[in-house]
């Protein structure tokens, strides 16, 4: 009989700029008062069913961060080895970061804003350097030097993300370890899209819920052998809905 | 002129068992709120003085990874690499864990109380590996097999934490980065003996506040070349006195 691999995803929980509305991207944000409990609760899930982490990823982004903190603390798995990295950030979001998508949609129209958020390679306008919400000159991506994104499409992210997926992920679920990835809308979108074959055009379909766990069972070639399962499905189905009604 | 790096050093905040007064070694207790509270404004202090760490070392117990945790956040430093190791868990305190200290003190006396806390090189009974506050069987310590620790003395901890210094932290430091060690009172003493070579006798009197950050600078030998600064002097002071106090 073939072993299979546990991998969690998890998406951060409710942050500020969620809270208003506003495209985030890769300003760095903190979490709500609700974020925070939306995060202890994945892990009290975690712990319920006995899925337990050997190890955690996450973005570079404090939503994430402070989300795998909280679920971790919930789980009892604090002491997991931490990997972190910019390839798990969220897209970027462009010259879009920091506006209301309610605005955003108001002014630009439905058509707009949907190919914005969610065609596969079209990026948005790309953010000055001198914008306030620009990334340019922060320590944490200085080493990427002109290659430091100012706009993605998720083309984009899945472009950057796979590497780190095959480099650095693969090899710890190989082992047979169980491995959380605590990360943002969009970059776990890119992920899930190469696990399961979405196809270019399908992936505009599929809204991840905040702060719910959900697990597959990879085989030895990083398939998944089961569909995705919600660690709680009542919250991620109204979690979801509500993620595809935003800005309306 | 020599560069130097900076090393900061930061005991966690208080944990029930700090605030119940039981010897606690390695029994995996919570931070206290104030213990919470503590760990904020070590971070805070971190941010007001502009010591930014590059990478952060912890022991495997969560009242020092949620007192990283909490700093880091307050301190704008989630994002920077964690490294988590066994070898800057506080010294093991045998049979002791779990105990009140000032029943200890009372039932065994001062000077068997005080060899047991302070004495280089006389470690307390072994506890037993059926005991409730055993980590016999605990995931995290499976790899040292028979080698995990029923007892240790302070010169235990610095037989197994100095490797971890020089294979570790050190080329962390000889790279310029400034590094920060979150760990307990006596992993701590531990490394502050062999930093300012303290004799045997003299480790006895150190006594280290919980939640105030101190900091080295470094030569490239990976000696001082300051004394240890308290990034706040006065809550360091009244918080050793505390420490120095326990049992009485």
């Amino acid at each position: 009989m073939a072993t299979t691999s546990k991998l969690v995803l998890l998406r951060h929980g409710q942050s500020t700029w969620n809270e208003l509305n506003q495209f985030t991207g890769w300003v760095d944000v903190p979490l709500t008062d609700q974020g925070r409990t939306e995060a202890a609760r994945a892990g009290e899930l975690l712990k319920e069913q006995n899925i337990l982490p050997d190890v955690v990823y996450t973005s570079l982004l404090r939503r994430a961060i402070t989300t795998a903190n909280l679920a971790l603390e919930a789980a009892d798995r604090q002491w997991i080895p931490a990997q972190r990295s910019w390839r798990l950030n969220e897209r970027h979001y462009g010259a879009l970061q920091g506006m209301n998508k309610a605005e955003v949609r108001e002014e630009h129209g439905e058509e707009k804003f949907m190919e914005w958020r969610r065609s596969y390679d079209t990026p948005p306008p790309a953010l000055a350097d001198d914008h306030k919400y620009s990334q340019f000159g922060d320590e944490r991506y200085a080493h990427l030097g002109e290659d430091l994104p100012r706009t993605e499409c998720l083309k984009d992210v899945v472009t950057r993300l796979i590497p780190y997926w095959y480099d650095n992920i693969v090899p710890q679920l190989a082992q047979g370890k169980t491995v959380l990835i605590v990360a943002h809308g969009n970059s776990l979108r890119a992920l899930v899209k190469h696990l399961e074959g979405i196809s270019d055009d399908d992936i505009a379909q599929l809204n991840l819920p905040t702060g719910v766990p959900f697990m597959y069972e990879l085989d030895d070639t990083m398939k998944p052998v089961t569909q995705a399962r919600f660690l709680d499905p009542e919250a991620a189905a109204a979690g979801a809905a509500a993620v595809a009604a935003q800005g309306k």
